[in-house]
């Protein structure tokens, strides 16, 4: 029997292992993730599933199927945190994973095709600043240089991963052959505020948005606040001020697009001193590849337009560029049909938030299922979901694991 | 005979004593500022007067009058300077009056009042972060607790006066009563264009503009930059982008304005999180005390009035404040006088920068010479003046002692 008490209760516990107590935050490789693993061991191997941690440190149980060896539906999500962190963002995906495998066991029901619950070591990269790098290994796209990468101690990922006492060597095994693999299907809260103002318990995610980020840096003159006329400035400040203002109004000019300047650095930075040099950040999402695009050139060409207007130098450098990534449709279909099982209108929706599947797609077919949470509140302690929704989103899963068809 | 190659050689000399070479910085009470202090000292005492450094650090030399006693016509301005600064902005100002000096006692000509040449130890506020400390312990308006005020070290005014070989215990003697002291003039390079645009090497200050400086915080919610739609954010930054287009407006409005947002920083400040909350400076001025105030005022609501329009909360608080100094015309007249005499047409202009001459208001009346610098540039080692315009000032300020005549 499904209990969403019991997944409420883990997610709990879960919450419990981490830096400091009175909040949550636990990264990659830490020893508060080393005592989460060993819970999530525990609750797999209680749930009938052969269980280890890989050599990414990824926690990977298996319920074999009527035949050994068969291919593998994976499930699951992602164990790390960000910095004082929600308890559901990740940990719900794992934990009702394994509660879905622990109903199956209940009733010695065998399937023809094996689980995988994986709970994925690293997917937020507050650590090392590099994202997924538990999917990118089970995928076989982590490459070599990213083992390179350091934490703000100066500890790089392969040192990491040996005072863990997990062997860099055998990283290779950790990637899996794409016959090995049918899907990969995860369940994970919305972190929006869309199920919440539907009216919904849970909805099927369409796609994950791409993403684009970019550094725009502005060189006008310094000089002194009291002395230089307003019309004779090269203000960079009130430069990036107009630019946030445009990339603000691009993002609106369509309901589906998401623009962000989140970082912001005036150089010299003194009060009495016209800011000579300005940084700052642009992200820019979408669930279309050529909306985004679309977007990002505006913004481009605008930063360009307000520098020149105000004889300023611009340099606009990409950071990084993700395109959007699509759920199966035959996956998404069978995920409908397992919500419309539960009584709950299907409602579908794109994923604005970045997730595991964005690696796993590389390996194999992926589909997501959302669950409504709180004023669409994440990356934050007050993030919320209700036992109900737990319980309804758990049966979903179930509901889709023992009617999983596999494609054609 | 006035020099102005020796000027232009001093400012040279003084531009050697700094902190690091390749670049000048000298702040308060460093063993750079000792030496700079000695070589004023030599050249005081070449010059015919009787010099020392009083407890506050101010080189001061007197050439008496023709009967010992008198009240004096004090000259001087400041020995500190910013960071990476230019080698005038201060020190030729103590120069040329020294050098003024040196032309009267090589003539032996004394005056029915004494000559006072005064090198303040801190104007610039660098190494304290409070300003003209040499000038208000002179004019008697230091209080006890800005003599707690801490450097970035930790160490106090008090702790770095004693360190410097100076007695805190002795301040109240620096202060001067206002029967000695007959007027305060100084000569100090412009700092801004006008001169430049006008084809003028001085010109005569009419008023020290005042300034009123302002912190803002607003308060929005930080937020996935995923997944909030753009119609659902409350984003600080973006509203802090209108309100620094909304103070640059203001600014624009009257010719005589400045406004200036110097330091911005939002916080959280990640690249993918929606910036909660923005703290930004406003630096406004004008020479006009009610111009200003109706600046600030409507900066104020502009802020306000964009902060609700957000539905953020706004917090503005005041730094600091000081109104306009206004020179003493009976002090401008004699000072356009000695101009004329030089065959330059007279030009009276405001100071946008600060200046001893607002502490040095509390004591005495006050007035300047500006001398045209290169471009306008000042706090940067860029900061030029030729020595053309040098020896015109030179013999401006001359002329201006020479025939010096008591108010009324």
């Amino acid at each position: 029997m499904l209990s969403a008490d019991r997944i409420m209760q883990r997610c709990d516990a879960l919450a419990r292992e981490s830096e400091l107590p009175g909040g949550l935050t636990r990264v990659y490789l830490s020893p508060e993730s080393r005592a989460a693993n060993e819970l999530v061991l525990g609750w797999m191997r209680e749930a009938g599933m052969q269980a280890r941690v890989d050599a990414i440190g990824n926690v990977v149980g298996r319920y074999e199927s009527d035949a050994s060896g068969r291919p593998s539906l994976v499930l699951g999500s992602h164990l790390d945190t960000v910095r004082d962190a929600g308890r559901y963002d990740g940990m719900l995906g794992v934990v009702t994973a394994i509660e879905c495998v622990a109903a199956l066991a209940e009733k010695r029901k065998r399937l023809p095709f094996a689980i995988e619950v994986v709970g994925f070591g690293d997917e937020e990269g507050v650590r090392f600043g590099t994202t997924m790098l538990g999917s990118r290994a089970l995928a076989g796209t982590l490459d070599a240089s990213t083992l390179e990468a350091r934490d703000a101690r100066g500890i790089t990922v392969r040192e990491g991963l040996r005072a863990f006492g997990l062997d860099p060597a055998a990283l290779g095994a950790v990637a899996r052959r794409k016959a090995d693999v049918l899907a990969y299907v995860e369940l994970h809260i919305e972190q929006g505020p869309v199920l919440e103002a539907e009216g919904l318990p849970v909805g099927v995610v369409t796609a994950i948005n791409g993403f684009s980020r970019l550094r725009a840096t502005l060189r006008g003159t310094a000089g002194h606040a009291g002395t230089v006329p307003m019309r004779l400035r090269r203000d960079a400040l009130a430069a990036a001020a107009e630019c946030v203002l445009a990339i603000e109004r691009i993002a609106r000019s369509d309901p589906d697009l998401v623009g962000t300047v989140g970082r912001i650095e005036a150089k010299p930075g003194a009060i009495n001193v016209i800011p000579g040099e300005v940084e700052f950040t642009i992200d820019m999402r979408a669930p279309r590849d050529e909306l985004r695009s679309r977007a990002v050139a505006a913004a481009r060409s605008e930063v360009q337009a307000i520098a020149a207007r105000r004889s300023l130098g611009c340099e606009i450098a990409p950071i990084q560029e993700l395109g959007v990534t699509r759920c199966a449709p035959w996956l998404m279909q069978q995920l409908a049909r397992a919500v419309a099982a539960q009584g709950v209108r299907v409602l579908e929706l794109p994923s604005g938030a970045g997730h595991d599947g964005q690696a796993m797609s590389a390996l194999t077919d992926v589909a997501m299922l959302f669950v409504r949470c709180k004023g669409g509140v994440s990356h934050n302690p007050a993030e919320a979901i209700s036992g109900e929704d737990a319980g309804i989103a758990a049966r979903a899963l179930l509901h889709f694991i023992e009617h999983f068809e596999l494609r054609g």
